[in-house]
């Protein structure tokens, strides 16, 4: 019995020690994410994770100041030999939108630079707040170039990136060259991609190395004057205004000289591009929707014909076929899916692309 | 001031009556969708909701049968004239997955037949359990052809199909011909398509116009005995195997031969197709969940050739790119997202359609 008793311990004791050297090399190592590198940011503000400073800009609509606390398009670039990544966040919602996935909403999503092009990893699924979660794990040695893009419909609290104990992790340069502002609607924000990374102009970013700078304002995309004013005291290469989705047809109406004239006032140069609205596939069969999305892009484009014939130069509008045929381009019938938005990238980045051509950007 | 007080009494009396009057004119009356068709359903059994009468099968194994009360494919088919449908419904869980949204975890797709083809209409959102909801409204006078998909992710406890008071609801034939039953993984129940009609299974039926018998198992697609006896029990016109992605490759090894033989007893003349795994883009980076799918594909296209080798007539496989060589496919690196699945369906569905024609199905 004593020698069994013994050997026991000793069993338990080789066991104790073994899992002890199995967790430190499992051991991650966690660094603020405000030490690293911030990329689609409009500009340098105090709140890190906020879109726009709307402490600054606080004659704004409330549902637009809430929802640029939301991180859309914000994402942190990094660099790690590490062999595994991972990531501990909170966000400030409990709450979610039935037409979007946890990972959209509230959580992370990471791509590595491979052979030049911007490569999809893995995701930080949300469970607890604050989540800690792998994100990729088992990956060759070697330094490796990280995108790590934010929630889009949550405020971000807190996020501190994981890696294995021993290896390094440092900010680097934004990959992108140039911004290119673009203001809008739920849509733009991102619903209802499956995770960050497939917002849209996220996808342009990656696929045409310039900073996107997602101000969708999900349901807020309306132009009122406080938010015009603020957009137009961002310096960017260029704008683009998919804005139709949100306001009334008689908003347009109201509302779009401003935005193009003000654009053009604070900028004199760059080019304006305006997109039409999708379709809504709520209007396939539901006469009075389909009649709304109708007249919003009627009345666009009516601004735009009328803005061009008063002379304002340098303005482009983009219109066709955005989400597909078939009527599976949505998720809800008024948010593209992935394969929605799939499809408006097959329409808007080549557009995109030649502008920024055009005009050196 | 009297006549004045008479005045405000007959205001508010004759706007008390216009509220009564309109809201009596969008009076929802509802129909227990156990008065009106199903269709993608094996056989007909007891719980109606259920895919598979797992009383009936209960040596299968525990995970198997929790997911078979899952209504993946399940769909009502009804004819109304009513200008809106709405309706009132119960699920069993309150969980939802954060890779997926509400609407294809627990809510419902409805489709309407135009021009001969089924077009999307709008989806019930899930809310409180039981959700009372608007599915589409404003619609257009005349018969319409209903396809309204239930729940991919959650077991239905209750549903209630709500239509304009003074309009009829009735059950209609099965519009789909001949069944083909899809045994799978939680990618073929429909992981993570943005709503349940979405799923490919539900996407190919629609314009093959053959009822594809979803029996996708979330995680669960294994190949147990038990499970492939009661598949080979299903009369079906022909059986597509897409369960490369849950088994370990030593499974698939162990037990693709008793899958294929084992219909092909029962069932001696009908098309067998088996399907690779997808290549899961979480192995994009990581080495080990790289190697995994690969031994699946490797082991499961062995048994193939084995099964072909040993005499094994009217077999087929499919291989290729499934989900496009962008790695954006996906929604966590695992479960295709609609733009994976529509990649997807780009190469299985012309196959499946091959192999029907030729089977005469």
């Amino acid at each position: 019995m004593k020698t069994s008793c013994i050997k026991t311990f000793l069993l338990i004791s080789i066991f104790s020690f073994l899992s002890a050297s199995l967790s430190i090399a499992q051991e991650k190592v966690y660094t603020d994410a405000r030490e690293l590198t911030m990329v689609g940011k409009a500009k340098p503000i105090p709140q890190f994770y906020h879109r726009v400073d709307t402490a600054k800009y606080n004659t704004m609509p409330l549902g637009v100041k809430r929802l640029f606390t939301n991180s859309a398009g914000l994402a942190i670039v990094f660099k790690t030999n590490s062999n595994s990544i991972s990531a501990r966040w909170s966000t400030l919602n409990q709450r979610k939108s039935n037409n979007m996935t946890g990972i959209v909403y509230k959580g992370l999503d990471l791509y590595i630079k491979r052979n030049n092009e911007w490569v999809f990893a893995g995701v930080g699924r949300p469970a607890d707040n604050p989540t800690t979660a792998a994100i990729v794990s088992n990956m060759e040695d070697g330094e490796k170039e990280c995108l790590l893009y934010l929630s889009l419909y949550d405020e971000v609290k807190s996020l501190e990136i994981g890696v294995d104990e021993g290896s390094y992790i440092a900010a680097m340069e934004s990959p992108f060259r140039k911004k290119v502002v673009i203001y809008g609607s739920s849509i733009l924000q991102g619903a209802s991609a499956s995770r960050p990374g497939m917002a849209y102009p996220a996808r342009m970013a990656r696929k045409l190395g310039v900073d996107f700078i997602n101000l969708g304002l999900s349901g807020n995309g309306k132009m009122e004057p406080e938010v015009v004013d603020m957009i137009a005291g961002i310096e960017a290469d260029a704008y683009i205004l998919d804005c139709a989705p949100n306001p009334s047809p008689e908003q347009i109406t109201e509302r779009t000289t401003y935005l193009v004239e003000t654009i053009r006032k604070n900028h004199p140069q760059v080019p304006i591009v305006m997109i039409q609205s999708i379709v809504r596939e709520t209007g396939n069969f539901d006469v009075k929707a389909r009649e709304v999305v109708a007249g919003q892009n009627r009345n666009f484009k009516a601004e735009y014909d009328k803005l061009v014939a008063a002379g304002v130069k340098d303005l482009y509008y983009i219109e066709g076929n955005l989400i597909g045929s078939d009527h599976e381009g949505t998720t809800d019938g008024i948010h593209p899916n992935d394969l929605g938005f799939d499809r408006m990238l097959q329409v808007i980045q080549p557009f995109v692309a030649d502008i920024l051509k055009k005009y050196g950007i």
